[in-house]
């Protein structure tokens, strides 16, 4: 289960600092804006995470997941044309979705396991660790950021480790397959929200005036 | 006094949340990125706070000032048209007031019983704790911020946490009086302002080129 | 050494205060802002580093350099127009490169001091240190942020503060005469952007869709 979870989360960070550098490669950045806002989108989520945790930040201990971002981003920047491909595209946001389920259940256990603000805590930091780092990217961009853009990113991350929390909570011998059913619904919503399109409904949005 | 606190806390917790939600609402916000702002404008002061005197952050003990602007958010949601009701919305402003008030007041409690960097940095941890929440939802919603508006929000802060900087040196016996004195000088100039629309005066703005 | 360093660490956080402010000034910014913004230009990037290590603030045990800051923002914001002549401007914005190579190869040293993420972070962390500051800057006074602008001002940090972790790991009897090196390298290579006006070649740049 350790050796899938490391495989998901390196190709996750691909896909993650690829699509990171796709969303702001139409505003002509240079190469080093693109590895820092690259990199930014990966591990950002999971940094700001740490410090609201007060624990050392993730990337302190091991480097790895950093040089695959700064690789990741290097490769996005010289192979553009190829990852705009709307069928590559499709399959990068694809896979992104699956960063951010690895990511949110990452986070949700890291808080469970520092016994940090239960009940509702975890879900916090798990909806950070996977919007974080984007929301970080889209600020320092000039960006709109994904919370002013109806899409169904944060909602599935949310609703994912919620359900996380109460296979925590109340079925604690479950936790490895709670787990991956939680990646799935994440992945499972995620997917359906790329594949049809769909964005929250005019009736939960404010009226623009 | 502690139960007084308590339910300034509450009561401000809620306005700070619904006019953070409202600030935002004529944008178009669905209700899930309407929830992580309110909390944000809420929760974030006192997060940023929190982490830059490098303790836990105070919603990791306790979680009602989270669920207290959960419910607000949700209820400003649904109950818009009410709180832009001007009558209601500048109630709501007042209240909103008064929580600046305790929360830059509590701010420099918190910093000053840790003796962090005496006497300045209280003040500033007072001032980030009052409008840091503010600031992060502006950033985050692509909203001016608080800094480039000309409001009279922040300097009633910094004079009443400043005030208080002064009582806690020279006049530690009347601690308390102090800290009711400085709140009601906050919330006092902030009604003046709210009441009579003052702004910052032409002389102390940069000219724009 | 320590001496040296010290004044240039005086004269750095003044210009690097000044041209935080004037490079906001032209948008309207009320005293209490320019204050606000000048300041965190001038100390947010070792803010977030400090925060980042896990370490005290470097503001909470001595307030000297938030003094400096907030003298230079007065400063600035009465003499704007002194500042904004051309030939001064050009020699606050020297300063400036003097201060971003100083406050770079410090973040360097201090995380290497601390083991921190060794080799990698150390670099990552110097360039925090020196840009970081503006970036929180443009963030919250809505400016398009350096990493978006093709300047050559990160680049030169990053080569500056990668040389040096290379001669703190290679050569650490030279540490002294590598940390000055470093530093001028920083600041020549700054100075010649300034001086030629030099951007990021084309050929780094996505194109614009």
């Amino acid at each position: 289960m350790d050796q899938i979870n490391f495989w998901i989360g390196v190709i996750a960070t691909v896909a993650v600092a690829v699509t990171g550098v796709l969303a702001i490669a139409d505003r002509g950045v240079d190469l080093f804006g693109v590895l820092v806002l690259g990199v930014i989108t990966a591990i950002g989520g999971g940094t700001v995470r740490d410090i609201i945790l007060g624990v050392p930040v993730f990337w302190s201990a091991s480097q790895m997941y950093l040089w695959i971002a700064l690789g990741a981003c290097v490769v996005a920047f010289f192979a553009e044309s190829f990852f705009t491909q709307p069928q590559t595209y499709r399959w990068m946001l694809y896979i992104d979705g699956l960063g951010a389920a690895l990511f949110g259940i990452q986070g949700v256990d890291k808080a469970w396991n520092l016994d940090f603000g239960l009940p509702v805590a975890p879900v916090i930091l798990g909806v950070v660790t996977a919007i974080g780092g984007g929301l970080l990217r889209d600020v320092l961009a000039g960006r709109k950021t994904l919370l002013m853009s109806h899409e169904l990113y944060a909602i599935p991350v949310t609703l994912g480790c919620g359900l996380y929390i109460l296979v925590l909570n109340f079925l604690p011998q479950y936790t490895l397959e709670g787990s991956v059913i939680c990646m799935l619904t994440i992945f499972g919503l995620r997917v359906a929200a790329i594949y049809w399109e769909l964005r929250v409904p005019k009736l939960f949005i404010t009226k623009t005036r």
